[in-house]
């Protein structure tokens, strides 16, 4: 495959879940109809960022895979013809869920799913109360439009992960995000933020030769225990090419959907001018698997 | 120590090496009367890029460590009282040379060595005719204004090589640099390739909560064969904070020193904010040491 049309849908969330998943499909047909045969959709989209709070009442929100959800967005992907990459809250058993994302196929089957590895616990962002770290490994999921090396929002701050999804043969990286400013930080602080995230995710297309699609949320969600200032979602969507180069990005706080055409011959051509994976010290990395080397 | 006043040191290179140990030495002078308690030379700046051409002759160009290069610098950093980053074409014997980054302490001593452990071969860049991959690891140097982790030129692509210094200890990240552009290269390859430098070492600094320096040459050097356009390398010399920010950067054409004071206790605010490394997972990391996994 020469040029691959790939949609990312960023929308903000409400309680609604119902609404939140009108908005994820309509962006999708947007997205379909304007040519994309992939689409990404943002973390935990089908419900506000609901880890604000450490909430046992939260996990009646958790669902199985399979389930309504990958019933709901298979069905779509069916009707369309579409690959979509879903972000859902996995229900595995009782005291056991993940944050999974989920690929489904344009037969509306399930392609594969990667559990987030990388497990964040902030003030206002208590994931590791709900998210049991991922046990599928880093390991893309082969589609009939392309090997994936679906990561999530954390992850997407580990150089390791996406070297391991490029090691295991992705074609591209996916983040699916949900990440936002506190309001009373500076705005200087929300500028170094947000750069960073976009300039760390930029240096993985660089590091490994691939296209990166990063979904994020929009909005603000107030914080329901009141402790904090909330989180406003801070948008910007993006897609890089294999040189980090930014091909198209959203906007901060509204609506959005991205369609981009991407040339995935470009990584065979990148990586013949910066062949970084030829050159890696393979027999000195072995300390990246230690917490710390002092 | 809370403050570091550091310098960066960028020009143009000739044929004459005792100019260009002047143009460096005028430059560390500079920066040390300004205040700079470390400074950072760009790599290999004794001389022109040599590495354009695999010519035996070349090797003439090789010293010993210690010997005349951390002869000159080292009393220069013991006049001054300050620590310098040298990059030297390290002889070690008969047909074993290294791409070597010295660093000189206050005293004039030699506070460690780095030699550059991934080397590239590019048209124009034949480094693996001339350098021997390094031996000494990822190790930072420790001197009286920190822990240096020292990494030299094409490593800056690896964010292994950042995330190892950074596991050892090391308070910032040092890189320097002989990067350029093919003048036959379009406007815009040119500028996704230096925006891509840039990117890659501020993600360094974010993944890892590190300043980070980087230190280029300048100057146009034409290919001694003419099989080539040549070498426009690209200065931009610039300094990191540990989000990425970028809080100095030099031209592109012309010689500057660069002062910057850090603020060392950065790290420990960023890292409580952006607790990257307690969350890695060590436990999924072994596939690293593979060349590729499939």
């Amino acid at each position: 495959m020469k040029n691959l049309q790939v949609g990312l849908v960023q929308h903000s969330c409400t309680a609604d879940r119902d609404d939140n998943i009108a908005h994820s499909i309509k962006g999708i047909r947007e997205a379909a109809t304007r040519g994309a045969r992939l689409v990404v959709l943002q973390e935990l989209h089908t419900g506000p960022y609901f880890c604000q709070t450490e909430d046992t009442g939260n996990f009646d929100l958790g669902e199985t895979i399979p389930g309504p959800g990958t019933e709901t967005f298979g069905h779509l992907a069916r009707e369309l013809e579409i690959v979509v990459v879903l972000s859902l809250f996995e229900k595995r058993t009782a005291g056991l869920y993940h944050n999974t994302a989920v690929v489904v196929e344009t037969d509306g089957s399930i392609a594969g799913c990667y559990r987030k590895m990388h497990i964040p616990d902030d003030p206002g962002y208590y994931e590791k109360f709900y998210f049991t770290p991922g046990d599928l490994g880093f390991t893309p999921i082969v589609t009939s439009v392309g090997t994936l090396g679906v990561l999530v929002c954390w992850d997407q701050w580990y150089p390791e992960a996406a070297r391991l999804m490029a090691l295991a043969g992705a074609d591209l990286l996916i983040y699916p995000t949900a990440i936002g400013f506190d309001p009373n930080d500076s705005a200087e602080e929300q500028q170094r933020q947000r750069d960073a995230w976009i300039t760390i995710q930029r240096s993985h297309a660089i590091a490994n030769g691939l296209p990166v699609i990063a979904v994020n949320r929009t909005g603000f969600e107030p914080d329901p225990s009141g402790t904090t200032a909330g989180a406003q979602f801070w948008g910007n969507s993006f897609v890089a090419g294999c040189q980090g180069e930014l091909l198209a990005q959203a906007s901060s706080d509204t609506d959005d959907v991205l369609c981009v055409t991407l040339d995935l011959q470009r990584t065979e051509q990148v990586r013949r001018i910066w062949p970084f994976l030829r050159d890696r010290r393979i027999d000195a990395y072995g300390d990246l698997t230690k917490r710390f080397i002092r």
